[in-house]
């Protein structure tokens, strides 16, 4: 029996809704049964049909609205997905929530640490599930790398390496183009900050899917190169738990860089480096051993990562596979919720790390006004 | 309005099902209305309630029926998805053709040349569309290098060099499992040859979506490994059209490749190198100037790659986009034929190529037969 | 006519030795004439022997004798190869200057800054050359770098990132062995810095060879991992003029990477990138153009750099050429110098550049004890 | 004491003098003490003076009066280096031989296999090592490769792949130069073959030197492109011994491809990978585990590969020292030899290889006189 959802937003043409979707139904555990897809009716009902929601009366005018209505019927949906502009993420969430639906929403989760606090706490009180689609954690092979770092593969952590380049700023900028660009650039949209909230709080979430560890102090420093409003290139040192440090570094002036997060991982006895240009693969390397490189799906691969394989071994794993993992994570955990069984063994991004995530951001903003201090999270 | 297609298997739990049917859908092109998806009728309405077949009754026993009934529909599906095991695509196709529905095939398209060249002449006949999903020549920057090549980039072709070695073969002897392994093995489903038309076949087609080219004449070589009955190692001499050579080798033994599809074409100007490992670029390399890595969705590429891309640059492009590719290819080139207009832009593997891949297999066969001697293609 | 060259050290076995004297005569332009190579006598005039030293009354018992009886000849050595701990480099390197000796030394050039400024000071009064040999500035495709960065190919300067991981510390560690381990741990000899004198200033040198800059102000965050008494993992900061930014990071406890230094430079009209493990080439990348893998050698690039190339295109540059380019350049310019002629087109690293590889050393461990404050070079 | 050699060759300007001579004297183990290196006597002194030559009584105008000279002398030469053009390599490395001097030789060995033949029962009779340079060989990682094998890391070899395209060619031809165009073009001195014996021996040899095996039949493909009237690209498919294939691909027309050898060993129970972009370094892959990444120097490494690194592990190893590793063995062995004890762990290739190299070329060079037929070699 299929799970049953809803969409708050996605009907813009921006490419992000569209992975959200299919990464809801691409397994065959969900189907689209209501939506308020778009401001504007047309599109929004448009939409509907296009993505089959059976029931029309179904389509909504805004998420309040979907909100109370999914909430007082006897076959609500299960659960929402939130792929607004980041503004809306809090004020749409909490109406779920308060009608007791399970939330799955975009990053960042909210536009204050006070904010993502209380939907955390709402969930809580609720005892509903909430995932927030830091969408890179969800390629099979970071849940292997989570299950090794365990397991004590790399020993006891030492330093943690983590960056994600882009260029398209730049590119967009030298061809006047960019449909991303306008909110992006509003504040009022976006935040008070760039490249921290829009990847920098990826490559945070990232490195605690793979390592366990959200960073207890930050000092961060911002570039605003070429004349932007928010910064645009931001490296953060970062201190966390027991000792361990690390560098992050989101740029979106690097030229020669399309998509290219990596992590690394340093322990005292092993390392394992994860490159987006590589999806599939680790490199794991113990100390004074010859590297190996892991692809997922293999009979020495653990079973929390390959059973999120669709494929074949050596089989391209695209960007929309890493939301169907996220969902795929998200519904079955959902699943087990529902039949009052728990399965920790489907991990996904939670509204916890939704939190850590706010508090990331709040906390490099804070550690930039004060001229690179280090500055604690929270 | 969303085109309407039946499935032929898809229901046996094989991984391709899954690709056929998720690349059908996924740019809300098309809808599952229609199918006979295994020989277990429970298992075949079980597939139809979970893919969304809206009306039950469209739910068939076998193809036959289903083409019957759905070519005596006035709302009958726009074309059928074969997915079956290699021995029946041709009977199968058959029956759809013979009702006026356009049809996309699984490859080897048949089990001899007569068969495939049947097929061919029965969809001029009726004036019908018929794709075969050779998958790889799917991907995105497959396009942008025909293209180039078409337009001069590399010049006068040369040589062609293109490889396909994987290790299932070996892994699956080791381990003593694999759920392909019956079907490949038995020589009434599978045919004469074991990784000449399971491998060999997509190189054959993947340099002609490259080059547009198709050999005059091979000379092959068959390695038994590990005592298979059916080659499972075979390295092909080609001779191309105006004196341009290649060699192709595919392989089931190689360790320590998952799925290492390779094509490189070397020109008088220059050359262009494609890997699956790296699915979303090519390597163009002008004479005397530096090698350049091209990749998709980028201002200096060219629109009919650039439009089938789904994502944002740099994000990874799996396996299951390269059957979006051709399904959606198929589906505009379908829409453009319903609507009396043609649209060439649009291309995908069609039942020429078909042909062209049984000739090629069945001239490797004589070859092998021969001693290696030279066989002209059919 | 050949140059004439003496050497400090170099006998003690350790392989530096070997890289700088092979790296002196690869082309033929000097002899090896004089030297102090051990102070074991035995071994000393062993190693004057082996290594072809013709007459052995110029062998001497220490550097302070050879400086003057060399300093004393008329066909004294025309420079001299410092290879000895670092401690030693200044009081050796003052010694020759006095005697109107031209100095090739070993980085980092001394203990101090003072020390190095004063070394610089002398060979500017005495006219003399003195080159630091910061290795990695050697290879040939650095040089092809330098000058795409002066004809402005990737625009103005926005950001920097480089890095230098290695393993040897954990490995030695593991296995209980590493010859280099022991003088390098004794702050009497290695000075009170570990990888930020050992490793990070070899980066800020490759920085400037690339890029034409020095840091202004630096904040370093030291790890001293496993307990190492001295830091063995850095992360720095970098306020470059103009404005530029830019992150180094250096590790001995990086498993997996073996010597691993890498450069990228990102201006507002494109970026170069160049890593160790692939020593022959650099990435040029022009915004929104796709990115070009040039190698040494080739028509399209420069002269200053092509005439560095001792092979055939594509043949692999060890470690001793990046070393035997130092040499050449330095020898080159020697002897423009000694026929009253300057080439400044033959560069090398100076003792300038070893002046700020000592700031930035002092600077470094400023920030460190400062809490990662921001520091000042000198 | 070290060794002392001489050399027929070198002094043309051509860079593989270079690479032989610095090849010989890098580890201090031998020195220059005769030779012919030029036709013209000024060339010749001055190399001689250059290199280091003490008694310029020793510098010859010809092979056979040093042959005959330094055969007659108490201290002459212990080994001679042949590094001419391929015609005048027999009666040369004949006219040593026959007066008790070891040779090292270029390659390939000579024109014929019947001269090749000579050669080796001569270096037989005489009791005199003959080293013959394929320089790849010489990789310090390819004797790690071929312990492994030997050990049976990969168990029985099934096939082998092995290529080797260049551009040089095709970008000489572009640019209009080629300083090697000359000699290599001319049927007299090059010989019948092109790219077969210029680099597809290369291939031959390498493959032996991992695996062991030499071929026992060919098929070979030539072609000419842009009209060239030796062979320029070449196909071979090879039976080896004990049921094993293999294909062995040569180009000099292969644009966006400097120098890229690699071969590739698959067995029934792993396989091994080598490329000269990564000369250092080979890919192990056991069956059905992960791929491992192998560099030299390593405590996991064999003593015969980690004897043969000059360096620290990580630092790129040259073209230059594949030479050096060749002489080096060479000279360990002939070390071995003058006193009476032998060391068979020292290897290198020998005349024998060099036989093997004349009889592979010859066979290829008849099959593709035959249309393509199957060979026997000699």
């Amino acid at each position: 029996m299929k799970l049953k959802f809803g969409m708050v937003g996605g009907g813009n043409g921006a490419f992000i809704g569209a992975f959200h979707r299919q990464g809801a139904i691409m397994d065959d555990l969900a189907e689209l049964a209501a939506g308020c897809f778009s401001r504007r009716w047309d599109k929004n009902t448009e939409c509907a049909e296009s993505w089959g929601v059976r029931d029309m009366s179904r389509v909504y005018h805004d998420y309040q609205e979907m909100a109370q209505a999914e909430g007082a019927r006897e076959d609500g949906i299960d659960f929402v997905s939130i792929v607004t502009p980041n503004n809306t993420h809090y004020p749409a969430a909490k109406a779920f929530l308060e009608q007791g639906i399970h939330v799955v929403c975009d990053k960042p989760l909210t536009m204050t640490v006070a904010e993502a606090e209380e939907l955390a706490a709402l969930a809580k009180d609720k005892g509903l599930l909430f995932a927030v689609t830091y969408t890179y954690a969800g390629y099979a092979i970071i849940r292997q790398a989570r299950e090794m770092v365990r397991a004590g593969a790399i020993g006891k952590l030492l330093h943690i390496r983590a960056e994600f380049p882009q260029e398209w700023f730049i590119v967009a900028q030298a061809t006047g183009v960019s449909e991303q660009a306008p909110w992006r650039l509003d504040k009022s949209q976006a935040g008070e900050s760039g490249c921290t909230a829009d990847m920098c709080t990826h490559i945070e979430h990232l490195v605690s899917a793979m390592s366990g560890l959200h960073p207890e102090q930050v000092l961060a420093q911002f570039d605003f190169c070429l004349g932007h409003v928010l910064e645009n290139n931001v490296n953060v040192l970062a201190k966390y738990p027991g000792g361990v440090t690390g560098t992050l570094w989101a740029s979106q002036v690097a030229t020669g860089h399309e998509l290219d997060l990596s992590v690394e991982l340093f322990g005292d006895k092993g390392s394992i480096r994860w490159t987006h240009k590589d999806n599939n693969a680790i490199w794991y390397t113990p100390v004074n051993e010859a590297p190996q490189y892991i692809t997922i799906g293999r009979d020495y691969t653990c079973p929390e990562s390959s059973r999120l394989m669709r494929g074949i071994t050596g089989a391209p794993v695209g960007f929309s596979e890493a939301f169907g993992n996220i969902y795929r994570s998200f519904m079955m955990a959902l699943a087990a919720h529902k039949a009052g069984t728990e399965d920790p063994s489907y991990t996904y991004p939670t509204v916890d790390d939704g939190v850590w995530g706010m508090k990331f951001i709040h906390a490099c903003l804070e550690s930039h006004r004060q001229g690179n201090a280090w500055v604690p999270l929270g």
